[in-house]
């Protein structure tokens, strides 16, 4: 392998708490030097999030309440993967679920590590267009408020802060990147 | 406050594990529509990443093993916040201690939550320029190779999904962006 200089074998690992959503582990591990280290380690089922642009250029996007925040957050649709669900199969249910709509094209653009530095948490991030209202559906227990809002107000939310969720800059600075890529007429 | 509807007042907060970077806390919330729920939520001290762009035009990259996801990651520098340390002098530390450059030119971009479903953790993302390279000084137990790639390659590297982090996909995407803007002699 490429970077087996940078790895760092497992001499110990001890699960402290498994729970609904997330999994905490503790691993001691050896490094490149020989030294030992502990690497505390959030083990997470994984998530989509979804780039949802209409056909007249508005994207969609939710403000939900975010516990671990203490705030809402404005996002992109998203949500956790279900038990041996598929990327995609799970991207078309939270756009559905979030917001009503359907999308007949779909494309993948990235699955990412959100947190790389103590987390496994990959959020897969779909492009969706072709897009068709339906009735939104939301969990018992989910509560969110649904926004369309198009490229200027999107670049006006990003410059003021107003956006601080990471998966929502991503894909904002995508499309803001393709609508420039394709000139001034995109 | 504008949001109201969306809050959940904690009922109930019981601390899992303290660590040396997380702690671990199961809250019992109450919903807008009376019901419980429980919110495992991971505390992170937070942290800064430099997007760093050399006179020539390079952006400046580490590749490191990322022990929660078993694999190498190839990010921007990056690393978390000392305590009481400010984020503005904590980027300036990560960037000469990964990278041995110093910038004389600042600008923060963005402070995002990476996974606000389950921590929160914030990601202070700061773009540096007018680089000047000096002497690396990475932590005893930090081990991580430099990277200098231009505007093409990384865009090749963001297309072939050879780049997985997300903070370092925000950033890569910033650039591309302003240099799509700026026009084709940017």
């Amino acid at each position: 392998m490429q970077n087996d200089h940078l790895q760092e074998p497992t001499l110990k690992s001890e699960t402290i708490y498994a729970g609904k959503v997330v999994k905490l582990q503790v691993d001691t591990v050896q490094l490149p030097n020989g030294h030992q280290a502990i690497r505390e380690i959030v083990r997470h089922p994984g998530a989509v999030a979804i780039l949802a642009i209409t056909d007249n250029g508005k994207v969609l996007l939710v403000r939900q309440f975010r516990k671990s925040c203490g705030r809402s957050l404005v996002e992109i649709p998203a949500g956790k993967l279900e038990k041996g669900e598929q990327p995609f199969d799970s991207a078309k249910r939270e756009l559905m679920e979030e917001t009503g709509y359907t999308a007949s094209e779909w494309k993948h653009l990235h699955s990412m590590f959100t947190s790389p530095g103590f987390a496994d948490e990959v959020i897969h991030l779909f492009l969706a267009r072709g897009l068709r209202k339906g009735k939104q559906s939301l969990d018992q227990d989910e509560f969110l408020d649904l926004m369309e809002v198009d490229l200027a107000e999107a670049e006006r939310l990003l410059a003021a802060n107003e956006v601080a969720d990471a998966k929502t800059i991503t894909a904002l600075y995508w499309w803001m990147k393709e609508r420039a890529q394709a000139g001034p007429r995109a």
